[in-house]
């Protein structure tokens, strides 16, 4: 088997080009084996019981049971079972014998044995040879017989019970040379440019030193792409997916039980109106429209229309063209709006309730796919508080223990000017040192750090050269951040001089609808958050990159497939 | 209070005249209560118990409970406690007394009483007069005693209690002019047009005719929209909005129990993959990007990616330059696709039972909403079929009774050529006729009338001029197509023979890619549909336009709000 790698070191290329070989030469025996077996077809008294086909419509014994490998234990002992997956690697191991393993549902594999017998049902030499010649990851359906090996399959997860196989049909055959194996897409990725010529970033360079010790070579993430097929099939790329699946769903539960409705924002819009930097435009029908960099005003539009809580899951776009592994052009936001009864204080808890949520539940439901994400990706465990014992800093009080426990570039920061990447997680290492936690708040940012619409704080508080804070803050998770919110301006006088004061336009396109809403109507005191999806899950997992946990990745440079 | 409304005839017009004077006359009244009552505050005992606020912290009694309106019941009789609502209408009775209703939570609304009284808790006339000149939509926190009614209040849906009101604080003041009333909001809208100038389409005609008998005049999508926060807070929409939550949740709900896996699809494209005519471009770093038109080949992607059975709720995009009750530029499609065991109808019943399950489910669940909705859009109850007895037609049985017993202009139509829209209106009134039925399954589509990755019958069974028929289908609700679906081609080869046999060609930009997926590895058999949300959300409620059933409605001339 031939694939297109990208190693990183001499070292590890001459182990890819001794690799590379081995599979071609492998590829070859198993193209001869199959052009013998398809020969001895026509006069093989098993021909009825294999071969491709496009359906498999009764082509099993009416007593057999459809089961999923997941599903198989010690009760199936004895049965025989119709069992549909991918073939990931096949052997012959004598003229009578041969072995494969059959993978489905993630990372769920068992051994497969197929022997010449000529009791009924028969199994000629020809199918022995035809069944452990089939290319790895082409999608079969067997019928077999469930028994208990010798001694335990190590290679597999289901080692307690090995399948006899008596039919083995190819449902959907692969070809015999992958871009890409399934072992290599299973090595930590080394390269997350987006662009071939250019070199890993550090994270990825990091990654290739350990992947150089390692017999498979790894691949850059052009080539798990060019190969999304089985990228997606590897083990820990169904892990991720699935973990992130159970972020979705805690963010919706936590929500829906605390009556938040879910609402769909547009993406289309008629005005860039946050700021005109970093959007897309497009021409529509004789006019411009923009993609939403954010709900932010439509959130605050359903409360204004009375819905209360609302909260939204959708894609939002950034035409920013950074080629880091923190960036996207397209991501899903996490983003919900409540009203405010007494203090916006609410809004936070509910943002780190929910958040905390997810970070409990994940290791609580997804325990097996998070050592499988480990395995590849290893990472510290998440440091998390305990209940009650959540870190709540003001930004003046992080900024305070920046300068005095962090590294000595950081000693001079502002409580009046916002944090740069680089202060953000320095402050991350000292917080988890002090109060050993990877999540933590940051409350009261001065309001040179945030948008117009940011409510400044009631007592009037002032930082630095005077400058006041607002009800506004970010959360972070190890040194990161991953959530912003805060309380909004709900007062439409006080709405168009915050909007003055940050030098918009209170007319101008989007800025002046905005406005407008607020002033046709009473909007009820309201606050919420955004969290960016690929990000929560890229970060609890401490992945390199936040392209791992997207499903199609979109960065400047690639949008295929 | 004055409304910038759209009468759609002579006699509507003037009724609207003699409404705005009304209005107008009111609302000068309003501001004068408003004006004197400023004036008496002063020196009023009762100053500290009403006013604008813009938080309340504090300033309610310990011992009140904050309630919603939904959850007062006569176990609330004489308790005090303290309610967040929206106050609709305001009326001053005498000197000592006067009324509100307050609205909270869609359409829960209950009548307040403010009676002036020299004791404890003090409510003084200042404050009568204060209270009951409030300007409707305004948002207010009251604290009042419970209590149930001389007689029961019929214009309320808490019918059964009052709240006698002892402090008032108005969090966001509505102007005393608002761009549409509530009332006007919920009236059935007269004119769908996106074009102030365009007169109404055809079912916008039949509503206006209604709403011309009526008291209140009805206004345009356009003035609608123009008031987003008053046409969301109208009791109609929240009830749309509540049902199409629904809807989206027993989607999610259905396939979940059936280990359907959530993933969500890019909408940035790099190619126009479904056919250019109808997709949006954009500027993309120097490249050029396009807006996903389906998430068709991600869903495959999918599967060929492992991951067995998926969906997917999100946005979909189409440059149709079409201005009609049926189209948007922007929706959200429901999807899913699934590896298929034996059978492509395993497809078409999953397809089915999500759909009979939504339309069964929201009868049960939002019954309440289902009412809201039809006491303003009025339709005739939907007609499902008894389980077991599901309408499916091949696509040749369809037309044959449609030529048969349809209207005789349609006595001719071909069984290899696809249904035009009034033809599937047509068809759906001959079903209900005959079966008893709203909902039903064209399947067998020709392959004329399918893309190329429909797989045609394997029984090579031909209509009209030798056309191969397809295991693809469509279902439909009310005569109209709400779901498309079918089994894909899965073997390479055959895919790009039906990929040139539709004359496209396989090395155009996407389709490589898409094409390339197939041969880079083994793709089992799958099929899957597309269902639009917000068409399910309006067929079912038999609303006059899709646009009410979207939150923020794009079309060619419409991005705002």
């Amino acid at each position: 088997m031939e694939e297109s790698s990208a190693p990183t070191s001499k070292k590890g290329a001459k182990k890819a080009e001794a690799k590379a070989k081995k599979e071609a030469l492998k590829a070859q025996r198993a193209a001869e084996l199959a052009a013998a077996a398809a020969a001895n077809v026509a006069d093989d008294p098993a021909k009825d019981n294999y071969g491709n086909r496009q359906t498999i419509t009764s082509a099993f014994s009416q007593d057999s049971e459809d089961v999923e490998i997941r599903a198989l234990d010690e009760t199936y002992d004895g049965k025989t079972v119709v069992v549909r997956a991918w073939l990931q690697k096949s052997r012959i191991q004598s003229a009578k014998m041969g072995f494969v393993e059959l993978r489905k549902g993630g990372n769920w594999d068992i051994q497969g044995v197929i022997m010449a017998s000529e009791e009924e049902p028969v199994v000629s030499r020809q199918m022995v040879k035809w069944v452990a010649s089939i290319n790895p990851e082409s999608f079969v359906a067997v019928e077999a017989k469930v028994k208990k090996p010798l001694e335990p399959v190590k290679s597999c997860r289901v080692s307690g019970l090995e399948l006899h196989i008596t039919k083995c049909f190819v449902l959907a055959q692969a070809p015999a040379t992958l871009g890409m194996t399934i072992r290599t897409a299973s090595q930590p990725i080394v390269n997350f440019s987006d662009e071939s010529a250019q070199v890993g970033n550090v994270d990825g360079e990091k990654v290739a030193e350990a992947a150089a010790e390692n017999t498979t070579p790894a691949a850059s993430m052009l080539t798990h792409l060019d190969n999304i097929a089985i990228h997606k099939r590897a083990p820990v790329q169904q892990a991720i997916a699935d973990i992130r699946i159970e972020v979705k769903k805690i963010f919706r539960t936590y929500l829906e039980s605390r009556r938040f409705k879910e609402f769909e924002p547009p993406c289309l819009i008629g005005a860039a109106s946050e700021g005109g930097g970093n959007v897309f435009r497009l021409p529509y029908f004789g006019e411009e429209a923009f993609l939403a960099q954010s709900p932010q005003f439509y959130k605050q539009f359903e409360i204004a229309g009375g819905r209360e809580r609302v909260f939204s899951i959708g894609p939002v776009f950034r035409a920013e063209n950074s080629n880091t592994p923190r960036h996207m052009t397209e991501f899903t936001g996490l983003d919900l709006e409540m009203e405010i009864k007494d203090s916006y204080t609410e809004v936070l808890s509910t943002l780190e309730g929910v958040l905390l949520s997810i970070f409990r539940g994940i290791q609580e439901r997804c325990a097996d796919e998070i050592d499988t994400v480990r395995s590849v990706y290893y990472s510290e465990p998440l440091l998390l508080p305990e209940p009650g014992k959540e870190v709540r800093l003001t930004f003046a009080e992080a900024q305070k223990l920046l300068r005095e426990e962090g590294p000595a570039e950081f000693s001079n920061v502002r409580d009046d000017e916002d944090m740069s990447t680089p202060q953000e997680k320095a402050l991350g290492q000292v917080v988890r040192a002090k109060y050993k936690t990877d999540f933590y708040v940051i409350d009261k940012f001065p309001e040179t750090a945030r948008p117009f619409y940011a409510k400044l704080d009631d007592a009037g508080t002032t930082v630095g050269d005077g400058v006041r804070v607002t009800n506004a803050f970010d959360m972070f998770l190890r040194g990161q951040e991953v959530l912003s919110g805060g309380q909004r301006v709900h007062d439409p006088v006080e709405l168009e001089a915050r909007i003055r004061a940050k030098g918009v336009d209170p007319k101008s396109a989007g800025i002046k609808e905005y406005l407008t809403t607020f002033q046709q109507v009473g909007v009820p005191p309201h606050g919420g958050g955004g969290i960016g999806l690929d990000r929560i899950v890229a970060w609890s997992l401490g992945l390199p990159s936040v392209h791992l946990a997207a499903y199609y990745p979109r960065t400047p440079k690639r949008l295929l497939p």
